[in-house]
């Protein structure tokens, strides 16, 4: 067997060098005589990992020192809930812009925990194209704005960052972080799911500005506490060690790569080269406004979908795999984060093509 | 480099053959042609995992049909505070008994949610014995009742099964599930976090009786509702497939090493030996009344606790690590779980009489 090209939409593919190294390590890591995953997470090995992966990651993202980071658990979703708990009083107010699906279970996770309002939403348009910033109804007195940077489902990335005055901004980044340079000073409170472009599933970060950990408003446990977290170096209780571990590699890898002005630069050419290939087709279509068409995410539906299942299992024969879209939209979707090299989308479209030629 | 014996307290060691297993196939998992980290939790190779390892974990555990498993996030701490969440309104009472350090962060945990209240503790004795269950003060009424069935800092271990009549009785199962056969229908919930004797940290498994589920008292979002997460087979979000994937690997291993009656024996076996060569020694103590004492965590104090730091240093260059006694109570502490052979604790018991002779 050999690894196949992989465009699933997450967990998704990691870097081949991130999994050998991973291999390599797996039953001694270091010099502790034992796996990364069976040892103290206070003990002096995994405190430097825990110190040199913030380090790296404030490196790449050039987070300023008003921010603290965070390495927690849950998943975006239960964050989608832990934000309002820890920002907002159960009866205030905070603003939704609604541009996908993912910004819609935001919002209705938030629902019992704070007065969620939608300040804007593309769903008339099929989410097509993102709300404009400049069209949102805000609430000057919201306790924060919320919004999804991009949208795996539909496709759609706001690509530049919204201007909200002095109201907390709150960006679910679980697919696009790391993906291009972005002005962190700009949020109150940006995180991110690690299964696309961090590293495994399991782990999410949170980098959340200091004055906002303050807040606490509702009676809630320490454990929901961003604020408790950031006390103990978010080894409040037992982290997970080997996601972080992972992400930790991942970092270095980034690094290695050139950052992230490299990895935008080479996002950019991936998804020109595909949305170029759909457009230029008769026979392939992507229904987003040119403008907020997602780098990261790129869904495409043949002209005839009666011919799905035969695409997918000739890509499939091509070893080009998890390219079936999402059951909302139906059709194709090519995730191309990060890890995903340039040669792989050059695979894909030479298969488009040629199945275009045979099919179309 | 060579592996060590490894005492750690959580995370713990794994089976070797485990963490072998998932080298080997830590970049193509099966036919993915990728990892099991890299595919999608709802793709059809996954579900499978999941399933068979629910399956897995059912027989070794002879768990009713009456009980759903779950597979979540967030550590045991996490859900401290879901429990009461899940199962309590906020101004009804529930009952904790207190017999070390986990069940008095259960109960803190648990505060901002529902009225808590202690009903039983050994707290004034140094939690060197479980309260009988005999003498707990319980209130009729409560919602439910949290202990602790094995406290890994403390050393003390539950041996029966409390009888709480009709009341549900939960229990944090952390540090000794499948450690010996149990009755789960006795049980309102049992949750663990993976860490010790499951996999790797970062994974929670909850069982829980299916009326329970439906009492969902509190307006809180669908991620914390364990219902949500029954119903959707625990995928209502991306879940720690790794972790998910390494604890299936433990199922494995555990069932062929003969279940967990084999288990009990040999965990009984390690325990005796290690508690007879410190009561037989003039020099090794453990203040734990005999019949309270826990199989799987034995602290131990040297005669002379100026020697502490000696017998860490030449314990570690007889490749025993991870005996270093909590910082509450300082001294040793070997835990001593499912992975670890009988054979580690002959070495270190060999040293520790070795050790004695040389400076007792």
């Amino acid at each position: 067997m050999t690894r196949a090209f992989n465009f699933s939409a997450g967990p998704a593919a990691l870097p081949e060098a991130v999994l050998r190294q991973a291999r390599e390590e797996l039953l001694e890591w270091g010099s502790a005589r034992a796996s990364v995953m069976e040892i103290s997470h206070r003990g002096s090995a995994f405190m430097e990992l825990a110190r040199e992966s913030e380090s790296d990651l404030r490196q790449l993202l050039d987070i300023p020192s008003s921010h603290r980071v965070l390495f927690m658990q849950g998943g975006a979703t239960q964050h989608f809930a832990q934000i309002p708990m820890n920002l907002a009083r159960q009866n205030q107010s905070a603003d939704y812009v609604i541009s996908g699906a993912w910004g819609e279970k935001a919002f209705s996770e938030a629902g019992p925990h704070v007065q969620a309002r939608i300040c804007a939403s593309s769903a008339a348009g099929g989410f097509r194209d993102v709300p404009a910033s400049t069209d949102w109804k805000r609430d000057a007195q919201a306790a924060y704005v919320h919004y999804t940077t991009n949208e795996t489902i539909h496709g759609v990335q706001f690509h530049e960052i919204p201007d909200v005055g002095t109201v907390p901004l709150v960006a679910d980044m679980s697919s696009d972080i790391l993906s291009a340079p972005i002005d962190v000073s700009r949020f109150g409170i940006i995180y991110a799911g690690a299964q696309k472009n961090i590293g495994a599933s399991g782990l999410v970060i949170l980098i959340v500005r200091d004055d906002l950990l303050e807040r606490s408003p509702q009676p809630i446990a320490r454990i929901f506490k961003y604020a408790e977290h950031a006390k103990a170096d978010s080894l409040f209780n037992t982290p997970n060690t080997f996601g972080w571990y992972l992400s930790a590699l991942v970092f270095k890898w980034l690094k290695g790569e050139g950052g992230l002005a490299a990895m935008a630069e080479r996002n950019r050419r991936k998804a020109e080269l595909l949305y170029r290939t759909i457009d230029e087709s008769g026979f392939y279509s992507n229904p987003v406004n040119a403008t907020a068409r997602s780098l990261m995410n790129v869904p495409f539906f043949l002209a005839d979908a009666g011919l799905d299942q035969v695409f997918l299992k000739e890509a499939d024969a091509e070893n080009l795999i998890g390219l079936k879209g999402h059951r909302v939209l139906g059709g194709m979707r090519a995730s191309i984060y990060n890890a995903t090299p340039i040669q792989a989308v050059e695979v894909l479209v030479d298969f488009m093509r040629e199945f275009e030629r045979r099919h179309g």
